[in-house]
């Protein structure tokens, strides 16, 4: 499309809902945040943010809440419904109504799917979906995105490997229809048969894009740009021993890197268990916890936008 | 009385405390806050409110929390005793004793009566009530009575029917006590026997102002100003058949309104769970969203008179 | 040692980190901070606080709170682990290595012995041990020292009791280092055999301090400048019986107070249960709520400190 179509009072619900020109302008949004970040913004001053976590996420809470005082606003919210009127069997629409008073923008997460999105229909004040169901976290798509953007300089052409649990991680889907804008990306989808990506993911990105399916991350590490890993949880399985059949395959050391393509990149939307060996995270490939300062700049780029403070 | 005297650094206990004299001048506060809450606001920059919720209420604590946010000042706190140090045994008066030095104005919600007049006592801080046992919510009863001038443009004269829980229900007590401060106000009184108001209230309120009771809402529907509907809750009734009997009669449907008198407004100070059907929110006659905006620009208000910001 | 090594980035992990010429600069960096406390002040806007509590502690993270806000800076942050990702599974150095991208200073608070340390060594941005294990908590002791020091003008030569559970009390600990940086101090330990000192912490602080232990506050009392009282937790005890015994030896009275030094004063970390009865809270000798103004006024010094706003 490449119509140019403002951010301002947008809501970000699903990475489906934009444009290649959209991500772009999101991630060029962060790239103007680096220095505000260090020395501290006023562009959000007498901004309030509102996050209204329905599950808790403690990683996420803090990085949009990190992300909006640096930019001079200020932070309201909950961070699980126990200590929330919904105890009183309040509805979700009833309270987004209500806090659409208190706040300039609602953050949500919530564990059921279309939470976020009867929430922006709801209200007028933009929404941002910090998670919903197991399908959308896009906010974590453009914050990995935003990684790769500048770990590499582009993200046409690249080629990802997304490992582990592929069907229930929230972010890979999202991640993936992220990737699915851009040119000639490859995706080398690495899981076990039970945690394979979903066929109406796989059916709808591979209009878009190039993928393979596999069971084994060596035989491709050699080749790709990017080892996006993820958590195997072990409640996914019924039979304890397959789990752990598995688990050790799923799992990259230090050792495993020595056969990694020159320039190749780790990542991980963490927290992690044990997919990734503490001894990868002294090697030049891990990225891991770089990719959460790009967490707070792309989150402040989107704040900043979506706000109007910049365009 | 008439006479003036400053609220600065006053405390917000009970409506009883005031008079008319007084509430109006909170509302006029509210009145001048409209501008400051939408451009945002430094009056109470460097100050701190500090949030003492024994009992949790998200809602009066986001409210309060952005009031003062959107007037610059900063807030601290807890949400629920589970987490504050009256687990280790400590009484009330050492916490507001403590409290006192981080904090510039302290607003508590307890479940014991007596609780903030307590603390009121025994701090030089101003203490406001945000609930208190059964009886007192002030800054609720502020923030219905600003609704109905804003909405009405005066309080006198106003016929007012309060409908469902007027019995253990805390905002509708604060509420008649601030309303037979006024002029020939009239209120209809609508409940089911086991929730009628406490003899007590109306012997006190009774002296000021005429009120009729009844049972029957859609008898006085064709003459009230106001329908103030509450939350009847279930656990109120040893007997579930009396309660599930009673329900429907105090649930106000989009085809009640029709015999509504002209320009008549609904409030609720929610959250609601189905007293009000949902056809009703889109009607020209409710108000109880509106109402929550309203609360936000009475609490900026107070918070700004007691801090001694605005006279 | 007497050499002036700046703190601007320093962590504050343990007490016996410092040397005597560090705690007076931070004692009158505290000094500094009283105007900047009660006016607001802008010196550290634009930074951010991450308060990490494993554990609960309402007081000690509101006291962290507002010492921040009244700098003008943010803050963010859990009060249990519940709310937080470690449930997930997640170590505590990859927590740091975070939440070292969220915030400019970490402040935490653990159940277990060496857990700031760790956290310290994991990260650049300085950490604040807000408590951990047993043993330390040194800006508890640092608030201690000070409030001696505003109240006598001077630390060396004060004579000072130390009373109740000696052994698991972690303020007393650190607090008998920090006294044990000083010139002619004499500590009087008071407590049933059960809760002595630790035989370590003593020979540590014995090379550099005159002490004698001793079980019946009444035959020191007239010759200490400072009776810093303590909580003896019924837990301690496998034989209730010897608790009930023992409890009402270590509560001071009013009238306790009579044999006292002229000028002496009484000071508690706070909660307290019953070890000081009410009626002592009027005396001229109370000094343990105004302890609490002393430590948000060490703690305001100690940030600004640490973040480079002062020197």
């Amino acid at each position: 499309m490449g119509l140019c179509m403002s951010l301002a009072g947008r809501d970000i619900i699903s990475i489906r809902d934009f444009t290649r020109f959209d991500i772009d302008h999101m991630l060029s949004a962060a790239d103007q945040m680096e220095l505000q970040a260090k020395s501290g913004s006023d562009i959000l001053r007498g901004k309030i943010m509102a996050t209204l976590f329905f599950e808790p996420s403690t990683r996420t809470k803090l990085s949009f809440e990190s992300a909006m005082y640096r930019l001079g606003g200020s932070c309201i919210g909950f961070a699980e419904p126990s200590t929330a009127s919904v105890q009183k069997g309040e509805n979700l629409s009833d309270t987004v109504r209500v806090v659409e008073n208190y706040a300039d923008v609602l953050v949500i997460r919530h564990p059921l799917e279309g939470a976020s999105r009867l929430a922006g229909e709801v209200t007028d004040v933009p929404v941002v979906n910090a998670g919903s169901g197991s399908e959308e976290h896009p906010t974590q798509a453009i914050l990995d995105i935003y990684t790769m953007k500048r770990e590499f300089g582009h993200i046409d052409g690249l080629k990802v490997a997304m490992v582990g649990d592929l069907r229930y991680g929230r972010t890979v889907h999202s991640l993936a229809y992220a990737l699915s804008l851009y040119k000639d990306v490859k995706l080398c989808l690495i899981s076990p048969d039970l945690l394979r990506m979903r066929h109406e993911v796989l059916e709808d990105i591979g209009r878009n894009i190039d993928f393979e399916e596999g069971k084994d991350l060596g035989k491709i590490l050699g080749e790709v740009d990017v080892i996006y890993m993820t958590r195997i949880q072990k409640e996914r399985f019924a039979d304890l021993a397959e789990y752990e059949a598995i688990k050790g395959s799923y799992r990259l050391t230090q050792a495993d890197l020595k056969h990694c393509k020159k320039g190749a990149i780790v990542m991980h939307p963490l927290p992690r268990v044990d997919e990734i060996d503490a001894d990868v995270d002294g090697t030049i490939y891990a990225r891991y916890f770089r990719q959460v300062w790009y967490g707070v700049l792309s989150r402040m780029g989107l704040l900043a936008l979506i706000l109007g403070a910049i365009t």
